[in-house]
């Protein structure tokens, strides 16, 4: 799976504060978004009385995660969300919603990834963000099996840094504000109401609707942000053609600041919607151990897919059959390889303390070194 | 260049109404769209007691365009204004706003298409479209050194049509209100003051701002419609620095319905342009005559153009090809062929009466015939 794992030790002994990232060392006292992480959850432990760790003590941290670089998995909201998490340990103080105003520092997404589960951000009214802040709607337990298909693209280009993105939407495009008043409020209402109910279709309208108002905003931006290409509008179309086919809403896709879509599909239809992706994207990797990472899903081919669902506990097996095969029919086959690779996972349950023997700190120094 | 011809014949003999367009027969009684324009010119005939043309003959109409099909080069708003052009010459009713309104009955942008220069749409209020008329802004001769690179790109996807991508952005997308509430009419009368006032800079920004607005909307809409490529987002990135490198605005694109770009750019900067245009996305067709197509500019390597820069008359020859040249080093080198061919051309004047010898009739029926 993908994770991020943070080890912190303090000593009196050491003599700066110190940070190893996947085994090299970073110039952690430099480092403005780390230093704000470190500072706050000690200013938290301050005000909360907390006597754990001496505050005086430098820290040594080394982190390690299995994302790929800068592909636009999210890989820093993971990785302060477990750095501000690990801090929290550290000094003693249970997990809350200031915590969550801290991880934003070190990246806006961050904060949100403290809790498991389906998060809400807020975010606020003042200027220093003091009351921005992340609170959990309901938790993974509340809809099980909301699985997620991440759909990796093979791209080349530049990114755009989705913070200096954002910044400029902010100050150019002239319809962000009308998003932010008029739309953002009721959608994020109606959104929770679809969790809530685990209304997967709601859900998945409002997801994609809002997906596609992110990108409008960001192309509105001046000069304009890209983040989708021409494989991401690729993957939108085939979850429209395939929804149509099916005769109901299986699969939602959203995509981040980058190309890379993140499609939601309930666990029952996992292995369907593969198939039809697996169709319509072919890649010559397709059988390698490589190519679809995570959860395991029965990957036969598409036709024994079929067969097997027509066996499947559904209203009308027969039928979901067929129209399945009619879905797969409908679908366009697009050259090879634009897929790099494939995850399979679901919503999850937040940090979690792991035990000693997983440390990556050795005398306060990374078990490499 | 890309032009649109059409003859009319009437004759008391003919038994249908019949079309010819490029030489094939459309079914012409069947076609609303046409139905529509030549009902449309005869009620305006009936009203003005034109009596030129007895309004009870069938017509004979011969149409050939050169445009690429559906490259989404507007192909069907010249050929519409052509049509109702030729008509009411045909009825004898001179070029007014009228025949604007019906030109849109055959293509919505056809209704521009029958003045030259620059030319507003007025969408009007009714339902029906009756208020809904075309007036010039400025002829052609007003700003005489406007011209246009339009850079054909290579794309093999399914068009969503324009007509019906426009119905579903204005059924579905949140946004579009609030563009045409409160952007859309400010943007207009300072494109207007722009183009009256020859400022380019302002005229560039207005334009680029809002072709990616009206691609926002497009993406807004549900489900998207998405008209530019990775290719229209490389010539948008490509213009966006090559302007930043050269200090002041020398390019501005706008994209249509498709992923084709349309660069306005002043006469006297077009071969430093295309310089620019040739470096980033190489092809092995440059030198071929049906790489670069319409009006000649003077295409040496883009070193010769830039010594040629060198003495041209500007405020500071020298520095600004220093300037070019840096510019030139700036951009990036895009794959091979991605572009199938450029256009060069300029605001036109707009329909205009051929003679007899152009005929595309002879006796009624198609010169091949």
């Amino acid at each position: 799976m993908l994770c991020a794992k943070t080890t912190i030790s303090a000593s009196e002994g050491f003599q700066h504060n110190r940070m190893w990232l996947n085994d090299e060392e970073l110039p952690f006292e430099e480092d403005s978004r780390l230093m704000r992480c470190l500072k706050g959850v000690q200013r938290l432990a301050l005000m909360n009385g907390s006597q754990k760790v001496s505050l005086s003590w430098k820290v040594h941290i080394a982190s390690c995660n299995n994302f790929p670089t800068a592909a636009g998995l999210a890989s820093s909201a993971a990785g302060y969300a477990c750095l501000v998490f690990s801090l929290a340990r550290l000094y003693g103080i249970p997990l809350n919603e200031e915590l969550t105003t801290i991880a934003r520092q070190g990246s806006g997404s961050a904060c949100r990834s403290l809790f498991g589960g389906f998060v809400q951000w807020h975010r606020g009214v003042l200027d220093d963000g003091r009351d921005s802040v992340a609170k959990p709607i309901v938790s993974a337990q509340h809809w099980p099996n909301m699985h997620v298909l991440i759909l990796v693209v093979n791209d080349e280009r530049k990114k755009t840094s989705s913070t200096n993105g954002m910044q400029r939407s902010v100050t150019t495009s002239q319809l962000i504000q009308h998003r932010v008043d008029k739309i953002v409020p009721e959608r994020t209402e109606n959104l929770k109401k679809a969790i809530e109910a685990r209304d997967f279709q709601s859900f998945a309208e409002i997801t994609m609707k809002d997906s596609n108002q992110f990108h409008a905003i960001a192309l509105d931006t001046y000069p304009p942000c890209v983040y989708m290409n021409d494989v991401s509008h690729a993957i939108a179309s085939f979850v429209h053609t395939y929804n149509k086919t099916m005769g109901t809403v299986h699969a939602a896709y959203t995509f981040d600041a980058g190309p890379n879509a993140c499609i939601y599909v309930l666990k029952e239809n996992v292995a369907k919607l593969l198939a039809a992706v697996q169709k319509e994207f072919p890649n010559d990797s397709i059988d390698s151990s490589q190519y679809l990472r995570g959860l395991p899903v029965s990957i036969d081919s598409p036709e024994s897919n079929i067969e097997k669902y027509a066996n499947s506990a559904t209203d009308n097996p027969i039928n979901t059959a067929a129209v399945h095969r009619k879905a797969i029919g409908m679908l366009n086959i697009q050259p090879k390889s634009l897929l790099k690779y494939i995850i399979h996972t679901k919503v999850g349950d937040g940090p979690c303390q792991l035990s000693d023997d997983n440390s990556l700190l050795i005398n306060g120094l990374p078990l490499s070194h």
